[in-house]
């Protein structure tokens, strides 16, 4: 039986490393909430003391942390870097969502360890987590991925091999882009329609079954009462919040930057989510960008 | 058996046409051109010698032009309105892509004379034209609708009926402007993994089956070699032009602007298609706009 | 003493057609408020019952009218037309801002009518009007522009030849979509050093002086406190209203897609002066747009 | 007589540091280029072989770097970092355009070390720097601020304070943004202006005299032809690079992602900045992306 060192139990980690005592794995768990660290017991995780605890030994270290500066002061810069804990032939799984950059300078660090070092950022939400159906894109070798694959497998239902290290991030920064893209203009579509005296109902059934077609059509729809159980529907309560599309379009945008990548449509993505946010709009979810417009 | 009077035979109208004689309707065509005329009488419709004449005691006449000011022409301002020769209770679909505000009022003008006249413009392209698997995006009063639904299903595969008169144009200038917009995101979004080092089918297909999924990822890739027989992979000819789009875009910012709805993503899309036609571009494929990325 | 008929006596025109009189001209002007009329007979104007009472037998017809429609209608295509009423020889001087398309094709029929017609928008606001010191920005022949021009000094500081018929509409557009754009970067610049600490008397001063100087920051600061006498000191009343802005930006974007140019920068403006209006701000002072950031 | 040691002599910093010697000034002056150390020696500075020796028992250190991660390793993380060099008390003035969070971080470690460290950006161009008529916009407390104004009133004309640490960062990449802004919005008006027919010289100089007047239609007309001596009229060649404009959009950028302040002007402005680099444009004045439209 293999040994995970879990790090980073939150809305996300917490669920996905139940998962992963479900599928038989002993899980080593750490968080600094001591609520998360029960909740983690309660699930039949081995609760650790600390990171390097959590990883000491262990044949796959997972982290799910907020942002590149805690998954970088985890295994590079901070006082115990989990680099000098992590046993020779680890393969550690990031899970969180950071800069491609900084993805491939800490694969690249964890090389000359003797470490593997993959990103495999996740998308499909708090639901998906705890479902076990989560995507999983992951930037890794083939060696890499093979290895790695069984473990995503136990979290997730899509696991995808995006390309080298740094290519999950890329892709997830991509794909995240497009999704602002695609919501902000089903918005303005859906808004345009009503405005107009259209019914959504209706407009967006004719748009889904033609060119317009996306997922937030299919799955999502911004407009309240157009389908049940979405956030919409809820007051924009849960799913996806204003304030991690605006830290994810954040990425993007560095991407953009450093590889002088145009995008204009991102970027007037983003000036909207901005905008929204600046309304005190933060923490509702990422659909609510519709009230921008009415 | 009903007859039929059709004006406008040019790439989509010449094979709708057709198809209404293999329906079994008495069509009698009128175009300008010679050889569309040849072509309608090859496809065994009774040519006629101008609109009038092709109008005269049919039960239901369909035009097919290419902007508002000829179909205002045609049945209102020109020099014989067929307005004045439709016979009392005819139902006239207008399939042209015009302004909301025209087809509304020109329908208003037709109650006036005792005719019905409903916008039932289509998407679908000079292939579904042909295959007869249009989709009609119709603005009606239910009566009119189902009188016309017959009629349309003898050209098409789907028959929306979007709302009272004018609905059908709203609901595809709503339309069109979300597929520039998932287009040229889809475009942004793929150029900038590539430029990162990603492979486009395998980034394409990462989206497709996460939130960035949409037409373009499913049936249109952008991007030349990820998908046969899309007009990427043919040098960007055939489909549906730059210049169409830039009209139908056109026809959505009118709309924006006279109902004070606010389409930051739609201008943006229509700046980024308009350089791209500036450029030269305005007889390629729409998908083509990834060009201007690279 | 040459007559002028003076149609259209609201905010701007009252008291345009004033300083006629006071420059010693014979004003017949016209408006159907009665509260116009009333202002206008106590700025000695002669007051007219009708449009084509103003306009007969005057040697120039000036018209200050809210849109294109109301142009048109008063010239060409109303129940009678002032076409049908002005004298050989006689010059007309439009000031409304209107479709410069309008304009050209107005222009057109004049000449077959013998008449001199000349587009002559103005810039500088109530404030201007009342002084005397707007800018007309005219398109006209040379010979008209010579004719107009003591006409026009009567009334404003700056007469601008802009070129051949509707090229003063053309050039007003082009003004008002910059004024838009360098409105909106100057807010989001100013916010954008607000959020991050700065004074905005001192940022201001300082982009004032540098590379970032601009209309806005010389005489039109957006930010409330930084200018005395201007609207954003004034809670946003006064000034150019958001409605308006909106008026010329539509126009702005007819012309850029009649004439095919490219407006990113001018569609982003329009987008943010609409979600703005949206929010129910269409009546005060454009520069209100700073309070769409915060 | 105070000395300075000067680090960094490229385009700008060359000049700069030979202004230092006219105004009396012992400058002790180091650059990576043997060639610029000979033109520094020509202008009469002591020439030294590293930066440490330049800033030893210098009473003011200036640095002119082309980025941030220079400036960090120049003082802070560098084999010899020049605040274990500098003597107590020194001054250090970074002219360096760089992330407003670093100059604040850096400036936070030189005052535990008991020195003053300043950000103090320019603008003005190599002529500027050249002709000593530079702006100087500086983040430093009041007494650091009056201590550096002599020693930067030898170089240039205007001195900004724009507020504490980092402000003077900030309130260059506010001022950066603004100018891309209304640098694109004035090519696109004269673009649409040209394109219905209008002389850009004409439109150029309406504008100027109405409410779109700025910096560009001052002293920096993008059409060639227009203004004698500016990059448009030399084939875009001098002036401010592309690559230089969208290496403080990027700066700008992230300076709205930190603040979440929202840019939709400012976004728009580097897509087009971005798409006009990405067709090979960088090295052209950045005036020059009205190419972009035409």
């Amino acid at each position: 039986m293999q040994t995970i060192g879990f790090i980073g139990l939150g809305n996300m980690g917490g669920p996905m490393a139940a998962n992963l005592v479900r599928a038989g794995y002993l899980v080593k768990a750490f968080d600094l909430s001591a609520d998360a660290l029960a909740q983690a017991e309660a699930a039949s995780c081995v609760v650790a003391m600390s990171a390097s605890e959590a990883a000491q030994d262990a044949d796959v270290i997972i982290s799910m942390l907020p942002a590149g500066k805690h998954v970088n002061s985890l295994y590079v810069t901070g006082q115990t870097p989990l680099f000098d804990v992590a046993k020779k032939g680890a393969l550690i799984i990031d899970c969180s969502t950071i800069e491609a950059d900084m993805a491939r300078s800490i694969s690249a660090l964890a090389i000359e360890r003797g470490i593997d070092f993959i990103d495999a950022p996740v998308s499909g939400g708090v639901g998906g987590a705890q479902a076990g159906t989560l995507s999983f894109i992951v930037g890794a070798s083939e060696a890499q991925f093979e290895k790695a694959k069984p473990v995503l497998e136990s979290m997730g239902k899509n696991i995808f091999h995006a390309g080298e290290h740094g290519a999950g991030q890329i892709a997830k920064a991509c794909n995240n882009m497009l999704l602002a893209i695609l919501m902000a203009g089903t918005c303005e579509a859906l808004n345009m329609g009503m405005k107009n005296g259209l019914d959504p109902k209706v407009l967006s059934e004719i748009m889904k079954q033609s060119s317009g077609n996306n997922w937030a059509l299919q799955v999502y729809n911004p407009v309240p009462g157009v389908m049940d159980n979405v956030p919409s529907s809820n007051d924009y309560q849960g799913g996806f919040q204003v304030d991690l599309m605006f830290k994810d379009l954040g990425l993007a945008m560095e991407l953009s930057q450093s590889s002088a990548s145009a995008t204009p449509m991102g970027s007037a993505a983003k000036g909207l989510f901005n905008l929204h946010k600046s309304h005190g709009n933060g923490a509702l979810d990422f659909s609510s960008v519709i009230r921008l417009y009415s």
